[in-house]
C-alpha cells in the first residue's frame, strides 16, 4: 500500500503510537503522508490533529513534518526536533514529559487513554507473521500489543543483518501479576529476536527504502575533553579505593555531544572489558566496542553518524554478537538499572549549588528536549554523573546557579556534578557542604565570586540554615538573562 | 553491662548506626548515656560529636537527647525530633537527606564512609547467637553487618511474641553480584525471622525495659476526612473503569495525621481483602487488619498509639499471622514497589500548579523531617497520591503555590494531588493542563483567584509557553510570608 493510502486510515483526533528512538527506526513515509493530508485538511478549513507517542526523539520526517503543519495535539515522551520544540514553546502542542521507563506501563494501565493506531517500522515480515525489528525497539512491542490498528512500514534500506540482534521480552505484565525480570548480566538475552503482531489488526503494509537520521557528532572540544578527563580520573580513584570493580560496572551514557565525548575519553582510559547498559548506542560506544575496550552493550536504539554507520554495516556480524537491542522499558527498567549497578552519565542544562539538576527547561519555561531516561538511570544507578560546560551562550549564562529554574533530578538523586572546571563529589554531604564543593569545583571563575557571595549572604541572612537561600534573589539570574541577555548583574 | 559503660566505648568522632524507625525499635539507654557523656566532655572543654545514622525518625531519648547536648555532627537519613530539627536549621548538624531505599546500599558501597559502631535494640538473643528483632527492622541488618563494633540493647518490655513476625532477607549483594529479589506478593516471606551478628564484634550487651514512643494520633478532622473521601471516590472510579482490580493493589501510606486519616477512611470504603506494602504500620492500618478489611500487611516498623499498642499486644497471635516486618531496603525497594504496583499515599508540605511537590522544606530553607520513603513509593508505585490541606498556619499560607520553594518530587513523578477542596488527576497532562486542574480542584477559594491570575499573566507574558512562569514573581509568595507572616499581597 502507498503511504498516502495508509495515512488516510488515520482519523483526525487519533492517538498514534509511532516507532522511533533517537533518530533511528521511525517510520519514514506515513508521517509525511499524514502531514500532507493534514495540510490539505487545514487548507480546506477542517481541523485535523493527532496525538503522537513514540519511543523517544525521531527526525524531521516525523516530528518535523507533523509539527510544521500544526498537526500534533499531544506529544510524548521525548522529542528534540526544532519545529516540534517551537510549537511546544508556543503553547500549541501539549507535551507530556514522562520517564522513558514509565511510558509503556502507563499506556498499559490505561492512564494515557486508548491507542488508536500503531505505525511501526520493521525490516521484514517472516512467513509466520513475526516482525524483524528495525534499528530501534523503543515502545514498539507495547504499541503493537495495545493499538487497535497497526500500520507497518517495511524498510529495505537498513542492513537486514540486524536480524537476530534484538531481544524482545514478552514477560511483562500488569500488577498484581508481575514477575521478577530474570536479567542478571547487562547483555544477557531474556526474550526473542522478533516482534509479534496480531495479523487481524494490520490495516496497511507500506514499503520504504530510506536511511535513518545519521547525525554527525561534533569533534570533542576542549570542554568535553576536560569533563571526560575528570570523570575518568574519578573512576580510576574509585577503583583504587575499592569502591568499583576493576572493569567497572555497566555504563550508561546520555544523548548529546558531551555524553558522546566522555565515551571517547574512555578509549584512552585505563579500563578494559567494559560493558554498556544504555538507552542509545552512539558513536562513542561503538568505537569502544570496535577497539575491544568494551566487551558488549545493551541499548534500545543504535544512533550513529554516517561514518560510524558505515563501519557498523561493514562489520555487522562482529557487532551482532556484541550488541543487544531491547524494549525501552527493559533498557531503562529501575529493577535492572539498580540490580546491574549502572554507572549513569547524563548531560544537563544547569545545576544549582545544592545539587538540584535541570535537564529540560531553558529559563524555567522553555522545553528543550525532555527528561528522557536520565531519571531512570540517575535514580537507580550505582553512580550518577551530571555533566555540562560551566557556562553557555558565550559566557552570558552560568550553568551553575543559586537555584535551578526547573528541577528534573532532586538533590536526593544527584551524586556527582562535572564541568570542564572540575568534579564535585556530593555523596554523603549536607546541602551546605554540597554548595561549597560545587562552587569551588564546578563554577566558572567568572561566576564563582558571585555564587560565593550569594551563598555567604544566604548564610548570614538570619534565615534557616539547612539549605540557605535568599528567595527574593534565587531566580534573578535567570530573569536578568531574559531581560538583558546576560545573567551578569 | 550498664548503658554508661557501653556509651564509654563510643569514641568522639565515631559514626554510629542506631536502630529505630518512626519511634519504634530505637535503643533507649545507650544514646542517653552517650548524651550525658558528651555533656560532661563539653563541660570539660573537650569537643565531642558523633555521626548518627538510623532507620528513620526515633524519639526524644535518641535524637532529642543527643541534639540537646550538641552531640550530633552528621545525621541521616530521616528525623522528626524538634530539637534535632532546630540544630539542623541552625546550621549545627549536617543533615543528609537520602531516599530510604538508598541508605543501606550507599553504606555498603562505601559512599558514606566507615561505620564504627552499631547500637541496635533487640528483644532477645538466641542460644546460637541470632537476634530477635524489635518493633522495627530499619537498617539493622546492614548496621550489624558492616559496623566494626556492635552494642546490643536487649529490651524486655515489648511483647516477646513479636518473635516470628520478622522477615530478614539475606539475599542482597553489591553489583555485579546482585540477583532478582523473589518476592511476588506483598506479604510473602523471603527471609528469616532473626538477625545475625558476628559475636566477635559485640562489645556490649545492655539490658533495658522501656516502651517505644507511642504517639497518639489526632482524631481525623474535617479536612482529613474530606481528603480521604476524595481518594476513596477516585479509587472506586478507577476500579469501575477497569484500571484497578476490585480489591485494589497493595497500599502504602506515609507518616503523619493526614496519611493516617486516609486509612481510617478506607474502613467505611467499598474495598475488601486489601493488602498493605508500606514503611510503617500506624493505627489506621492496624484497624483495617483488625476489622478484616485488610488481609495482611508488610512494613519495616510498627508505630502505634498507646491504645492501638494495647490492642496489638492483646491479640498479637492474630496479628503475627497478618504482619511481616522487613528491612527498609526491602520494604521500600524500587524493584518490589514497581512489581507489586503499590498505591502510594504521602503527605506533602506544598505543591505548585505544575505538580512539583515539596515534602521537606519550609519556605525553601528550613528542613521539616526529610524525604523518607516518599520518593521510593511515588516514583515506582502504580498510582501516587500527594495530599495536604490547601492552606496552613491559619490560612496565611497557600499549600498550592506558583512554584514550590524546594522540589522533592518532580512533575515527572507526581500523578494525583489532593486537598480538602478536591482531587487533581494529572496523569497524561501537559504542564499547562495540569496547572488549570490544580488551580480548579485543589486550591483554596481564597487563593484560587491569585493563582489563576499568576497563571494567566504568565501565559500572556510573551515568554515560552511549555511551563509558563514569571520568574521574578514565582517565589514572592514565600518571601512575603517570611517578611510579613502572610503570603497575601
Ligand atoms: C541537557 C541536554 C539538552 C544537553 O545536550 P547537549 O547537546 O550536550 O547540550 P549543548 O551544550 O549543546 O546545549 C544545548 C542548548 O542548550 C543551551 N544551553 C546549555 N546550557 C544552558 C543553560 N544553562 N541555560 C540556557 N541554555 C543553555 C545551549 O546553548 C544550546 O543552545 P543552542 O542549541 O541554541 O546552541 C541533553 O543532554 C538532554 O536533552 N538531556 C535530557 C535527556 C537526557 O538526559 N537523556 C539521557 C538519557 S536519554
Ligand atoms: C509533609 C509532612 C511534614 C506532613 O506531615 P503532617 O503531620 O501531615 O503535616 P501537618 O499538616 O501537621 O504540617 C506539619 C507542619 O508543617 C506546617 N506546614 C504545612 N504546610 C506548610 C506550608 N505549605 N508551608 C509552611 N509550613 C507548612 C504545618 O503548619 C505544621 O507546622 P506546625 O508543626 O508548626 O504546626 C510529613 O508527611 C513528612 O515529613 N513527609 C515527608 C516524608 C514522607 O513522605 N514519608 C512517607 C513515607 S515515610
Amino acid at each position: 500500500m502507498g503511504a498516502a493510502e495508509a495515512a488516510a486510515l488515520i482519523p483526525a483526533g487519533a492517538t498514534v503510537g509511532m516507532s522511533g528512538f533517537t533518530g533511528s527506526g521511525h517510520p519514514k513515509a506515513v508521517p509525511q503522508a499524514l502531514a500532507a493530508r493534514i495540510e490539505a485538511e487545514h487548507a480546506a478549513g477542517r481541523p485535523f490533529k493527532v496525538n503522537v507517542w513514540t519511543g523517544a526523539s525521531t527526525s524531521p520526517e516525523l516530528d518535523g513534518a507533523l509539527a510544521k503543519v500544526g498537526g500534533i495535539a499531544q506529544r510524548l515522551p521525548f522529542q528534540s526536533d526544532p519545529l516540534c520544540r517551537q510549537r511546544i514553546n508556543a503553547g500549541e502542542i501539549d507535551y507530556v514529559d514522562i520517564h522513558l521507563s514509565h511510558v509503556a506501563q502507563q499506556a498499559w494501565f490505561g492512564f494515557l487513554g486508548p491507542l488508536d493506531v500503531a505505525v511501526v517500522e520493521v525490516l521484514g515480515i517472516l512467513p509466520d507473521g513475526r516482525l524483524i525489528p528495525s534499528a530501534s525497539v523503543g515502545n514498539n512491542k507495547t504499541w503493537l500489543d495495545i493499538a487497535q490498528h497497526v500500520i507497518l512500514e517495511v524498510n529495505t534500506l537498513p542492513p537486514r543483518e540486524l536480524e537476530g540482534m534484538h531481544d524482545i521480552y514478552y514477560g511483562t505484565a500488569i500488577p498484581p501479576r508481575r514477575k521478577p525480570i530474570h536479567l542478571e548480566h547487562a547483555t544477557e538475552r531474556i526474550g526473542e529476536p522478533y516482534l509479534r503482531v496480531d495479523p487481524a489488526k494490520v490495516i496497511a503494509v507500506v514499503p520504504t527504502h530510506h536511511a535513518d537520521r545519521h547525525t554527525a557528532f561534533a569533534k570533542p572540544d576542549a570542554d568535553s575533553r576536560a569533563i571526560a578527563g575528570h570523570i575518568i580520573d574519578f573512576l580510576a580513584h574509585e577503583v583504587q579505593k575499592g569502591r568499583l570493580p576493576k572493569n567497572m560496572l555497566p555504563l550508561q551514557s546520555g544523548v548529546g555531544n558531551v555524553a558522546n565525548a566522555v565515551l571517547a575519553g574512555l578509549l584512552d582510559g585505563p579500563f578494559e572489558e567494559l560493558l554498556g547498559f544504555s538507552e542509545v548506542l552512539q558513536d562513542g560506544m561503538l568505537e569502544l566496542i570496535r577497539t575491544g575496550k568494551m566487551r558488549a552493550a545493551s541499548a534500545t536504539a543504535i544512533s550513529l553518524s554516517p561514518e560510524a554507520m558505515r563501519e557498523f554495516t561493514e562489520r555487522i556480524d562482529f557487532y551482532r554478537e556484541r550488541i543487544v537491542l531491547r524494549s525501552q522499558q527493559i533498557s531503562n527498567h529501575p529493577e535492572l538499572v539498580r540490580r546491574l549497578g549502572v554507572i549513569a552519565m547524563n548531560a544537563m542544562i544547569e545545576a544549582d549549588i545544592y545539587g538540584n539538576v535541570n535537564s529540560t527547561h531553558l529559563m524555567g519555561s522553555a522545553m528543550m528536549n525532555g527528561i528522557g531516561g536520565s531519571g531512570d538511570f540517575a535514580r537507580n544507578g550505582y553512580l550518577s554523573f551530571f555533566v555540562t560546560p560551566s557556562t553557555a551562550k558565550g559566557g552570558s549564562i552560568s550553568c551553575i546557579v543559586p537555584m535551578v529554574s526547573h528541577v528534573d533530578h532532586t538533590e536526593h538523586d544527584t551524586q556527582i556534578i562535572v564541568t570542564e572546571q572540575g568534579l564535585a563529589d556530593l555523596r554523603g554531604l549536607s546541602p551546605r557542604q554540597r554548595a561549597q564543593v560545587v562552587i569551588d569545583r564546578c563554577a566558572h571563575p567568572d561566576w564563582r565570586p558571585l555564587l560565593q557571595d550569594y551563598f555567604d549572604r544566604a548564610r548570614r541572612s538570619g534565615g534557616a540554615q539547612h539549605t540557605p537561600h535568599l528567595l527574593g534573589e534565587a531566580l534573578t539570574w535567570h530573569q536578568r538573562w531574559l531581560d538583558t541577555g546576560s545573567m551578569r548583574p
